[in-house]
């Protein structure tokens, strides 16, 4: 299978990948309240603008501006208030010309009225009097809409208010539901089958004997699964045996929209695995190495639409590539209208880092936030220590063409 | 009540807020495949180490490294190889001087070698043959320990492994798992009452009338509490009544650890509000104001060691406000060892935005990735306009001390 060894640079497997997806079609309707971090599966338009009626954005007095027009400190405009807006009621208050009307702040101003002088700015006139009618000095004039929300301000009538392939964030519940939209048509949610293989893999619940590992990928993956918007599904540890991998993926690619094998790193197993993927269905397998480091050994392909990613078996190098390949093949599923916003930090790198120019190097960091900002440690060790990556906070990525990174130089960290 | 009036800077008052937090401290025991995102209630310490067998890092030959000292591809060293080390078992071949055995990445070394040769630098004497015995030429010299993970080299026997107070991350349920750790106690989440008071707030799925809105805060609080690891308890809607407040706030905090009410903008809905949160228990209202925009007529109180707040009832003071204290509040009850890390972009502004001094401004922003890196472009709006955060990626800060920020500025925005 040597002759599908072909090593792409990291952004050209990923594109190669996500081009040959086929997104998800199916959708379901969930309960607004409960979409939090689901993806929307169509656009959404306003039913109604927001706000539909004129509000106040004081308290104070609704009045007609032009009443308002000069007036200052040393020469207020009197006005008479004839009635209070109660909250949540309509403003039938009729104003004529030198009336106001007493508004809280989200109250309906009426409609005779085209702006709200805040309290602050006015006195009644008369000691002990609480309740209108009673008359009011306003020291600073105020321009037509001011302190006034407009109808449809927020959102207007038909107004595209969310597009589809939004993951949804608690203000788009809540700008939802202001407008009434009580359920929504989010994704089917990408069910990743996850395979570990290796005859040496064991499950965790099990006692190791001498040649054993328990398994780690499996639950990692399935951890970056569930963090990336997709539902694992861990069908367990397969055999290093051809029969036994084409067998599981079979199974795992009927139920699955997507297949993730943590194989063995030996060439034999790689050269496995990437002749199962050959074997599920066009275009099959798409590279056959990645220039990173930790992760070289990746190989990615799609089988019908639906990914197939072969991690190695280093538990740095799966959790990497996952990271790299894995995530924005779930977005791809999911119909990420974007790719999705990653939490950088920038920080002060304090000690050096050697790497090799032609290839991109992802290397856990430790942060610590001191007075002039975070720094980043870098957390040494080879891509089989799962404790580099429970030890450090992110990963610091040393790009394609340089050769390592100085202590000193500001480095951008992706926080996991 | 306005001599509870103390306005007091962002970072103050949030301090101010957690150091009257008394941390949950029951916990709970889960499958730790389950476990991502929940907070460990304990500190865990190695059961083993790991790994617990030398294990070869690459496909090559276990040997007693000092058989190959000297060696070089114009004079190689020859070795016979007089076995395999099969996946997941003992390495039981004993190696004499001058003696090699096949070995896998990740298969355990014999005990009488101290280091393996990758295969790529050996060569099999004599065509065609494939299964030991067979004897190699070897390339290059090895020194002991090249090639093998000792054991005990990812995580020592006994050593802290984990801190309580620790968000569980993928790397982290694998890091257990390797272990044999398939349970882990973590913390209970905080349940966080949510109250949203007003005459003029309904529920979502009622139909509007003049004056009337539907509720926000309680659902972009929800998430948030939800995002924070927090366990959101939506209560309903409680009219403006000083009496109905009290009576739902003393029920909420019968129940729950934490008390958000979105109270009125306005100065008595306010009032009301803090003298309810006076009223919950000591040491009662600790700020009334923070100096931000937006969200300044923030209260923060704590009764008997549950944080209340109440937030302003407008949607984007609201989650500036929860983010600013209700998340630190719900990691400090959580009892996280060290404040949560945030997603930041740094991002060049495309305009200009004016600030006053002696306030922390936090300016919505939408965020778009151009070749030279992301820019940033503020979304203006008041701050009743729940949009001016759907079409934000995240928050720009102004400092406290800085009047504005200038176009082509490099500013940081903190994502949602």
């Amino acid at each position: 299978m040597t002759e599908f060894f072909n090593v792409l640079a990291p952004d050209d497997a990923r594109e190669l990948l996500l081009r040959h997806i086929t997104p998800l079609t199916d959708s379901e309707t969930v309960a607004t309240a409960d979409a939090l971090g689901r993806v929307t599966a169509v656009v959404t338009y306003a039913p109604q603008p927001l706000p539909t009626f004129r509000r106040s954005t004081m308290d104070g007095y609704a009045v007609r501006a032009g009443d308002t027009f000069g007036a200052s400190t040393s020469l207020p405009a009197f006005l008479d208030v004839t009635g209070e807006v109660p909250m949540g009621r309509a403003a039938d208050i009729i104003l004529d010309k030198g009336q106001a009307a007493l508004v809280h702040t989200g109250g309906m101003i009426p409609e005779t009225a085209d702006a709200v002088v805040q309290v602050e700015l006015t006195q009644i006139i008369g000691a002990g009097i609480v309740n209108p009618p009673y008359e009011i000095e306003v020291f600073k004039a105020v321009a037509p809409g001011e302190n006034v929300l407009q109808i449809g301000e927020d959102v207007a009538l038909e107004e595209e208010m969310l597009p589809a392939g939004h993951i949804l964030r608690p203000q788009d519940l809540g700008g939802l539901l202001a407008l009434g939209i009580t359920e929504i048509a989010v994704m089917r949610p990408p069910r990743v089958a996850i395979l570990a293989t290796g005859d040496e893999v064991i499950s965790p619940d099990r006692d190791t004997g001498p040649g054993q590992i328990r398994d780690i990928n499996s639950y990692t993956t399935a951890g970056q699964v569930t963090a990336a918007g997709g539902r694992p599904l861990t069908l367990g540890i397969v055999p290093d045996d051809l029969q036994a991998l084409r067998d599981a993926a079979h199974k795992a690619m009927a139920e699955a929209d997507m297949l993730v094998m943590s194989a063995g790193s030996s060439v034999s197993f790689r050269d496995m695995t990437a002749q199962v993927i050959a074997e599920l269905g066009e275009p099959g397998v798409l590279f056959h190495g990645v220039a990173t480091r930790p992760g070289k050994p990746t190989i990615g392909g799609v089988a019908n639409g639906k990914p197939v990613i072969g991690l190695p078996g280093n538990p740095v190098s799966a959790m990497v590539q996952f990271d790299m390949l894995g995530r924005p093949a779930v977005h791809r599923l999911l119909g990420l209208a974007q790719p999705a916003m990653r939490g950088l930090v920038w920080a002060t790198l304090t000690s050096n880092v050697a790497s090799a120019s032609g290839r991109e190097d992802y290397v856990p960091a430790r942060l610590e936030k001191t007075a002039e900002g975070y720094q980043a440690t870098p957390v040494f060790g080879k891509s089989n220590l799962i404790y580099t990556l429970v030890n450090a906070d992110g990963l610091m990525k040393i790009p394609l063409n340089k050769g390592g990174l100085l202590a000193g130089e500001l480095v951008e960290v992706r926080l996991f």
